[in-house]
């Protein structure tokens, strides 16, 4: 099976990109809501809370990992691949390659939260990936509160989006990273305020891209892991009420969560 | 010494009016970091780490134990109090007990997190405290980001503040409990918003002023924890940046925040 994990339900846009473009390959989805959000933390406990969640997975019979949160992957990738010799792949890799290829002037932007920011990690994949390219980041930390809240459509967010994306719109860019498995539920109102001329790079989807390429590569990996009469199945760390609807909101249909201890 | 926590650093509210209402007596804090925010999170998870930290803080010397988050409140304090023979007080019954005093007509709101909202403790104490009351409750799950962000005087904070505070409006309350100890950083902005004849409730002060009243009542309490020389001292489970903005500003001075393993 394949492991993915999350802070909370937003990693849950990647299970669903994983479900529509590699049907058959049954998830194991472990959300952390006990101890979510992480992207306002510090990396080293993120980085133990990712520790734990890829134990559970493992435990569960995941062979291979999705890190599936941009705060994660952008603090304890390099922990987890060093640790473990499963493939990880994690949600950074794949939206870099892609701003990499679709922007014309190498001017990237990158939204995420704190942590992620803060880590730096996208400036230093995009620039090892087109040494010439300019990014320019802006940590959105109220966003993920507002999608939890199923504030998508209301008049303050659409506010507090553009007095984030404010500082970007100067700069020219011409592709944009939704550098949060949040964000994408929020793409609708980011389009028009960055402007329809830039190139929206949606994490989860490229995610789930490069898996495809990955399984499509390797055919033992793909064999191991094709199991379409095996249903995926969604664990949670904690069960608050509001999140089930937003579950259920990303995928179209009512989602068993089930609660676990990690 | 008096032990105190919180699931961050809303808390220090608390704190900072002991440390005025009570000078002499030492304080051992212990914001909670790791997992904040409690207030989404279920009663089951809320109990299990306020259990954590109440031991944690009984380890450093603790002999009295506040509990400074109306979520932990709400959740754990019948665990807590059932738990250990030492004092525990909680941020719910001085606010309850003040809202029942001084409203003339006896319709009282309560504005909260979802947890503290969704347990229902704040109408049940008013209404053993006072049975013929009205109490109007509504979760604000936006506003502890926002003060977390220290978007305080920001205008989308302001819209969300009008929005919560909108069905509230039309009942006539004459009271307002503050049942979270990151809205009095918000009393600015809620008092014109709710009308300036409604007496508004500050959990943190009415429960520095409960602690007072015990002290004064018993002196052998009092002796045990009265220490001028020795220092207070605050815990914070995890150390992300813009936290230490929030209690310096909270304290009106530099506060130290140590890193401890709860």
């Amino acid at each position: 099976m394949i492991g993915i994990f999350d802070s909370g339900v937003g990693g849950m846009t990647v299970a669903r990109a994983v479900e529509q473009l590699c049907p058959g390959f049954p998830l194991i989805y472990l959300g952390d809501l006990a101890r979510t959000p992480y992207g306002s933390k510090s990396p080293a406990m993120i980085t133990e809370y990712s520790h734990r969640n890829t134990e559970f997975l493992l435990r569960q019979g995941a062979k291979l990992i999705i890190i599936a949160c941009n705060s994660a992957a952008s603090a304890a990738s390099g922990f987890l691949r060093s640790h473990y010799h499963q493939s990880i792949i994690d949600v950074i890799f794949p939206a870099v390659a892609k701003a990499a290829a679709v922007s014309l002037n190498g001017r990237i932007g990158v939204i995420g939260t704190r942590a992620t920011i803060n880590s730096g990690v996208y400036e230093q994949r995009l620039q090892e990936s087109r040494p010439e390219c300019r990014v320019y980041s802006q940590a959105c930390p109220l966003l993920v509160p507002l999608v939890e809240e199923g504030w998508m459509e209301r008049r303050e967010t659409k506010m507090i989006v553009k007095k984030y994306l404010h500082p970007l719109r100067d700069k020219q860019i011409d592709a944009l990273i939704l550098g949060c498995t949040h964000y994408p539920l929020l793409k609708k109102i980011i389009a028009p305020r960055i402007g329809c001329s830039v190139h929206i790079i949606d994490s989860s989807v490229e995610v789930a891209l490069h898996l495809k390429q990955i399984l499509d590569a390797d055919p033992d990996l793909r064999t191991a892991l094709y199991a379409p009469d095996i249903p995926s199945r969604f664990f949670v760390s904690d069960t608050p009420s509001p999140v089930h609807g937003l579950a259920d909101k990303i995928f179209g249909r009512t989602v068993l969560l089930e609660k676990t201890d990690v």
